[in-house]
């Protein structure tokens, strides 16, 4: 039986290991630096930076989806990005992704959010079917950019 | 003379001003619904949802970058989401929207942030090069997806 609630301190251990999980799948382990520190002092202080969900299944962590507050100027009104959606690989088929992700788009209509955005790989077919089915839509001209790392230090002391 | 400043409250007018435009060179000028009550709110508060850069030239307000945090949980740390950046046509080749695209990497560095972000129009080819060419690396297999409005209210009553 599946049951969701919303992550408390005590789960960042768990958290960490399903990032790192998710992580694992989209073949970028060594991706996920976090370390529970992180995770606890960014997610549950007096302003977290994020916020969690954790699925059951049977009492046991299923999966988890980590969002966050954005904001759209056309709007005036905040969104809500989902930056994580993961559910361990032998607990899939059971409808576990999809009570996470219609859980978190409720939560953005009742902190009156004027969107529900999120990133998907143009690979994953049967994932881009699943969220257009759920009435979401590809922003198809529009390609996220990126500058990290070393790479924004250096642009930090540009002019 | 360039300079840049923090948006304060009073400079909500320009702000909203500053946002029609853009809705405008994006050619959506009825997306952009917000009034200035909500950007009052939402953004001159004790929690302020977003942060505005205003970039003027010989004291008159030229541009903005219109920015929030977003969170990173492969970092462990708050990365910076740049969501407009707008320079007045008539004042375009002055390096203004450079000005402020770095000016807001640098706060991203001053807040330890693991990342900086934002979206560019995939026709968009002098941006694009723009970007690169300061650091910034298309993330190409990612496709922004969203869910708003009417369809927004009918995932959150699915089950």
């Amino acid at each position: 039986m599946l049951s969701i609630r919303p992550a408390q301190a005590a789960d960042v251990p768990t958290i960490l290991k399903l990032v790192r999980g998710l992580a694992e799948y989209e073949h970028e382990p060594e991706s996920a630096e976090a370390t529970e520190e992180d995770l606890l002092r960014d997610g549950f202080g007096p302003q977290p930076k994020f916020h969690c969900l954790l699925a059951e299944w049977d009492g046991a962590v299923a999966g988890f989806a980590l969002y966050f507050f954005n904001y759209s100027t056309w709007k005036g009104r905040p969104g809500i990005f989902l930056d994580d959606l993961f559910v361990w690989p032998e607990l899939r088929g059971r409808g576990i992704g999809k009570a996470l992700l219609l859980e978190v788009g409720r939560i953005a209509v009742a902190n009156h959010c004027g969107r529900y955005e999120w990133l998907v790989l143009d690979w994953n077919t049967p994932a881009i079917e699943f969220y257009e089915a759920l009435g979401a839509r590809r922003m198809r001209q529009w390609v996220p950019v990126r500058v990290e790392g070393e790479a924004l230090e250096r642009l930090a002391q540009k002019h």
